[in-house]
């Protein structure tokens, strides 16, 4: 029987797992298929991360530090994938395909969600090396250069707007004549002056060399092909929330969600669900930042000590 | 006119200015009298910031690299204190004593809280050398250790029991009889077996020696005198919300707060009113934690970022 089960390694998982151990519960496991860590292993480079500012370091080497600090207090990898999580009385359990399912007394799910890729050519080639799914994460690398976004929805533009406020020129290439987004925010990006909108046109192919990308192969409406040289694109088509793990098998969730499929929580990452919480991406208004996914699965953890005493 | 005013340098206005200036705002100013860094640079030793694991760096180490980091991006500090906030239309005068009063479109106020102290002999001395107000964060360095805790209401009982699962024994030193604390709580901590009640009993003195604080001088209530030989001291006895900023002349605040004083926020840090943020422990249900402040502070700065975009 454990004490908490927590689903998913990355920022969420991991600073749940420090909190949880660190605060005395004794039997505490972090289910993660593979190595923990997360989307932050596949950046080169961290500076938005308070009180770690150290160029040389990438994102797996600062994993690394993280990873070890946090088993350090106790905490235990299984490395099965979880398919779901099922509340039976006070108890949860955990399947995993082909195993007895586990019993625990409280969880904490940071599955996350995952940007939805293009399938552009190239496009897997130079993430992480140019294309990029985050503004807020990766915008200043940037500064005062040109760069390009591919999206047509409200995030999108108000993450070309974001990129605006850094970088010369940003610019916006979306396959429709209209957005999806809400009509103040498009008027906004329209009067903005360094952001120009490229319509009715795809991205056919992502080049670059040694040193990252470089180069988008554009084709319009009429099938011309151009070139736009920029070292940087911003993919915003949208976020699967992998959400699974808390879904029954008639397709609704064992707790709130909201449209999108994310989790609903309060400030102290309860769901609806009593023994359930959340932390990380999966969440509703989650700013998508490690730092707050850390905190995240700080407040979860200290919130499942809580859960427990009371019913200690 | 700025863009945005921070107003108290602790890890929660640091990270506030950290992810305003990187976003691309120009001209953001954190005002904090002294130097910048919170309670935090009083810890010899930090364990628990997610992805932080050297113990050979005290609090005050961490925080120079992390103020390094927030001042690279263009985060301005000016060494005055803010006496108070208001709005004037759709413009916030942030007041400072002998100056004109500053113009700034959005204001993230991030003044934390203080924990009370009791007012004991040897208590400042041994601050941080074994007197804690915080059980998250200092527990664990009792680990299977004894420790003495002072208080009666809810939080010492809640943060007792926490102690009890990390530490060999926890004693509850209170000056009555009976507890301020919800009856279910008081019943659980009678029940713990490592656990021990003092009531009736104040600490006269905190004696310790260089490596730290070793006994504690009890007095009961018939006047009686003994000793306490403990190396750890947690005392509970309320907090400070540093509010006064947020407070009109007529003791009213410019924004909602609960019963303890504490600033009423969603999960984007929004206040309830439009374009002053809050982050850090002066807000409502925060855990107190340096990466929970963080978090807050990102989140803030990032929601300043779309409040001013949707003006503009």
């Amino acid at each position: 029987m454990l004490e908490c089960a927590i689903i998913g390694g990355g920022p969420a998982g991991l600073s749940a797992g420090l909190y949880a151990t660190r605060g005395g519960l004794k039997n505490v496991v972090l289910f993660e298929k593979g190595m923990p860590g997360g989307q932050i292993t596949s950046s080169s480079e961290i500076e938005n991360y308070p009180g770690f500012f150290d160029h040389q370091k990438s994102g797996m080497e600062f994993m690394d530090g993280w990873m070890e600090q946090c088993f350090h207090f106790g905490l235990k990898h299984q490395m099965d994938e979880v398919t779901s999580v099922q509340k039976e009385g006070d108890l949860f359990l955990i399947n995993i395909p082909n195993k007895e399912p586990i019993k625990a007394k409280s969880v904490i799910v940071c599955t996350g969600s995952t940007p939805k890729r293009a399938g552009i050519k190239g496009e897997d080639e130079f993430f992480g090396r140019g294309v990029s799914s985050c503004a807020t994460c990766d915008g200043f690398f940037y500064k005062d250069k040109e760069v390009a976004l591919l999206g047509g929805g409200d995030t999108a533009l108000e993450e070309a707007y974001y990129l605006s406020n850094i970088c010369s020129k940003v610019y916006v290439i979306h396959r429709r004549d209209g957005f999806r987004a809400i009509p103040a925010t498009v008027e906004r990006v329209k009067k903005r002056e360094n952001i120009e909108l490229i319509l009715e046109t795809t991205i056919e192919e992502i080049q670059g060399d040694m040193s990252g990308l470089n180069t988008l192969i554009l084709k319009d409406k009429n099938g011309n092909l151009s070139e736009l040289h920029v070292p940087g694109l911003f993919v915003f088509i949208g976020h699967n929330v992998n959400n699974k793990v808390l879904q029954n098998k008639d397709g609704s969730f064992i707790c709130k969600t909201n449209d999108l499929g994310q989790i609903e929580t309060n400030l102290k990452m309860h769901t609806s669900l009593e023994g359930l919480f959340v932390a990380g991406d999966i969440r509703a208004d989650a700013p998508k930042q490690v730092v707050c996914a850390a905190s995240d699965g700080a407040i979860a953890a200290l919130e499942v000590i809580s859960y427990l005493q009371e019913r200690s």
